[in-house]
């Protein structure tokens, strides 16, 4: 396995030669025009992003497509991070897009191992919203910046016609802080390591789903919009963590997809590990959707050193956000890239990234 | 002027009470529903900022409602600052919306004090939107990011259904450090200063307004967009400067009246010095407009000591980007909190803030 002499790759340098293969093979966007899909956040999102905006913007800091850039600011280690929100409807069960728009801004800053400290908010109104609902946006935003333990210290307000947009969208961007001498990523992720969710999936996708009343279904069902930071910092205090990512647009089968990919390694999913609420099953079974690509608001993966895979579970567990939480899967060598779901039934198949969009404007 | 005899209080402590008692005003928006106004950067903007966004979001680094945020983070100090970006059309001569919303952000870093350094794009795409034209925005932001110094580091992307969006909005946040020991603000403006601008005013909006084809006028017109960072830093450079506000949705007029009624002070303009190119004056008469409310996107408004006035106009004008910069007013004792315009005929008015909103999605 040696070239000429040279010692065998290490982990990292295998994982630094893939990412500079991947830099090189320049990813084309086939579609003349923009779909849906290509705001799912799955695979037409991530060929968008690599095709337009990654070739474009080069950099270190945006190349690894975290939740997050890590930065160095005045010789700190800082986080950076945003998100535009145009969920619909806005006002659901659970929450609206203003908490929403907190705690998905709060929780990429939370699984970047970061301390989020400050948000900033741009709102772009249609003309004739009601003021009142605008209030109740951002009287949500307060209520979870305050639990959160962020605040909101700057913003802007533009207005657009009638049919030029839909009521409200939201811009949330965030600073946070390393304050941890740890480095997660996919490179650090090694074979024998274990995939953890940290609660039930898909609750908030569904839940979005329903409230738009275009489904014949009604059911007992609220989002999961949460701020995860807390929850993080258990984690991250109890055991050592490879890497972790929040379980939004494109769901947890998007996730590990990225994880998979990035780390050169197969995951390989026990699909009756997976922790699903009933109700989220029976709406999936309904809707012809698998919860596995159901976004989530308040629910992250994470990779764990194996050794530590009850520590980890029981970390989580002994936290009210994270009582769900379950070992879904393993870390191994081959097929490099892939995301393996081994089914109740005893077989097992490809699970790959999301595909289209079947749920769109759900964050 | 004592009371119990406490001694006079001095201007930081009569700015300090004045913001105390906005604070208590409790600003209330009489409009149900949002108007155009309300996104125009003037007076009703104001106001809907003040009623719902500080209501709720309350707390010191918000509140002074600067371009910026000026924030602790790891010890040192980071201005954070955000802007949605709207304009209509997408590209207009002289820039688009790419470079409009790269230099709007790093311009708001800049009066802050602040050297630029990352920047995060969130992008709210229409159905149907040509990728085409996508990858001509992301290329124009990548070259006024390269312009400036600056990198985008982080971003998203949201896809709203055809009618729900307008082609293409961008929200872009940044966040810069403060290296100098300088504090600038409203509170330090003191009467004797002199009022300046960094050149001529108004040429973006104009040629926005005229790049829409709605009004029967050819003009030779190109935006004014570009990033001031370095402008700035000249100025500071080379003389004490009170506070700075780059001139953009609600022009100059707007701007004044912000420092005036932060300030607690008058600003005196004198009309025949404020520098307008021939043909936005001329453009502006046949539009009806006022060219001290029509926006620029790369020219800014600064407060400097009285006594460096001719330094500090030398110091802009000795830069290509600055070669317009006049002193254009002063600041007076009373009436507190006005802008007066002493007119080309020799009288004098008083100069609001932009009420409605004449020049919708400039930016």
């Amino acid at each position: 396995m040696t070239v000429n002499g040279a010692a065998h790759p290490s982990r990292e340098e295998q994982v630094l030669a893939r990412i500079e293969r991947a830099r090189r093979r320049r990813p084309k966007v086939r579609e003349e025009r923009i779909t849906l899909a290509h705001g799912a956040g799955g695979k037409a999102t991530r060929a968008l992003v690599e095709a337009v905006f990654v070739d474009a913007f080069r950099n270190p800091a945006l190349e690894p497509l975290a939740d997050g850039a890590v930065l160095d600011v005045k010789g700190g280690r800082v986080v950076f991070t945003t998100d535009s929100f145009v969920v619909n409807p806005l006002f659901f069960p659970g929450g609206n897009i203003g908490d929403l728009a907190v705690n998905g801004t709060v929780n990429d800053l939370a699984v970047c191992g970061a301390r989020p400290l400050h948000l900033s908010a741009g709102f772009i109104l249609e003309e004739g919203f009601p003021v009142a609902e605008l209030r109740r946006i951002a009287e949500s935003m307060a209520e979870a910046a305050a639990l959160a333990g962020v605040q909101v210290v700057t913003g802007d307000t533009k207005v657009v016609q009638r049919g030029k947009g839909d009521g409200c969208y939201v811009t949330t961007s965030g600073i946070g802080v390393l304050e941890r001498e740890i480095t997660l990523g996919e490179p650090t992720v090694r074979p024998g390591d274990v995939v953890i969710v940290s609660g039930p999936i898909g609750e908030h996708g569904i839940t979005v789903m329903v409230a738009r009343g275009e489904l014949d279904i009604e059911a007992d069902l609220a989002s999961d919009t949460a701020a995860v930071h807390d929850l993080v910092a258990t984690l991250l205090d109890a055991v050592p963590v490879r890497v972790m990512r929040d379980a939004t647009r494109g769901g947890v089968a998007t996730v590990l997809n990225e994880i998979a990919q990035a780390a050169g390694l197969t995951v390989v999913v026990d699909e009756a590990a997976v922790p699903v609420r009933p109700v989220v099953t029976g709406a999936c079974e309904l809707l012809g959707l698998d919860p596995l690509y159901v976004a989530c608001e308040g629910r992250f993966v994470a990779v764990v050193d194996g050794e530590y895979a009850d520590a980890a579970v029981d970390a989580l567990r002994g936290h009210t956000l994270g009582e769900g939480a379950a070992v879904v899967g393993v870390v191994e060598e081959d097929p490099a890239g892939l995301v393996l779901l081994r089914t109740a039934f005893g077989g097992t198949r490809i699970v790959d990234m999301l595909v289209g969009d079947p749920l769109p404007r759900i964050c």
